[in-house]
């Protein structure tokens, strides 16, 4: 668990508006956009734009502010969905679960009874976009 | 997904002192300990002193300062324990995988080719306190 950022991941093309994604939220020191292989309805990721690969490559000042964009975003998925629980997952080097390496938080809305779906399944995309309008229609103003 | 804190949970009593836990961080803001169900060596949570059901309970100023030691602890983890990766986990409401309902963060060190032990086995006492001395030894002094 030492490796350096490369700022040539998936990530960090959508931070630099090389490739599009469903966004959220945004503002000055995090992105949040759909997961595009949703694992349950209103998938959503949170990203910090400082270039950081894990939890302990951030700067601690950057961590604490994106968590505070993760709650906001939390709460904007619970208002849009009307969820009965949200669980929050956070993946650290392949060993960890970490597939695209740029720092990110999932925010997965759930529902009782229903589990979720396996990773790496493709989401329609008409239908990320809609729950982005959703989700972004929830969100009160960020207040720090 | 807003149902009030309810002081009497396990982790209250931990925090509390009526009931012991495996320590291994505390200041005025959180708590670490070990998880008792341990789903990999070293099995770790990090709770706030403060009242708080979810993350979209917590104040922002507490979760901010909270996951600065979640950050601390996982660097601990992964000094001691030289694991390959860390997967952090965080669970709202029962639909969202929580048990315990007072906020928490896990953190499970990851090792290449070795999955989580399914959730509800107890963890040998000995070996818990043995870890938790092992990264207690391996923190290093906290700067927020």
């Amino acid at each position: 668990m030492a490796a350096a950022y490369d700022p040539n991941n998936i990530f960090g093309k959508i931070l630099r508006g090389e490739i599009p994604a469903h966004k959220i939220y945004e503002d000055d020191v995090a992105l949040a956009f759909m997961d595009i292989m949703p694992r349950t309805e209103g998938h959503t990721l949170v990203i910090p734009k400082e270039g950081a690969r894990t939890l302990v490559d951030v700067s601690p000042a950057t961590l604490a502010e994106l968590i505070k964009r993760v709650q906001h975003v939390a709460k904007g998925l619970q208002a849009a969905f009307q969820c009965d629980g949200l669980t929050l997952h956070q993946f650290n080097e392949s060993a960890g679960g970490q597939v695209i390496y740029h720092l990110h938080f999932h925010l997965l809305p759930r529902w009782d009874g229903v589990s979720l779906r396996p990773p790496g399944t493709m989401g329609d995309n008409d239908k990320l976009a809609e729950q982005a309008e959703k989700i972004k229609a929830a969100l009160t103003p960020f207040v720090g």
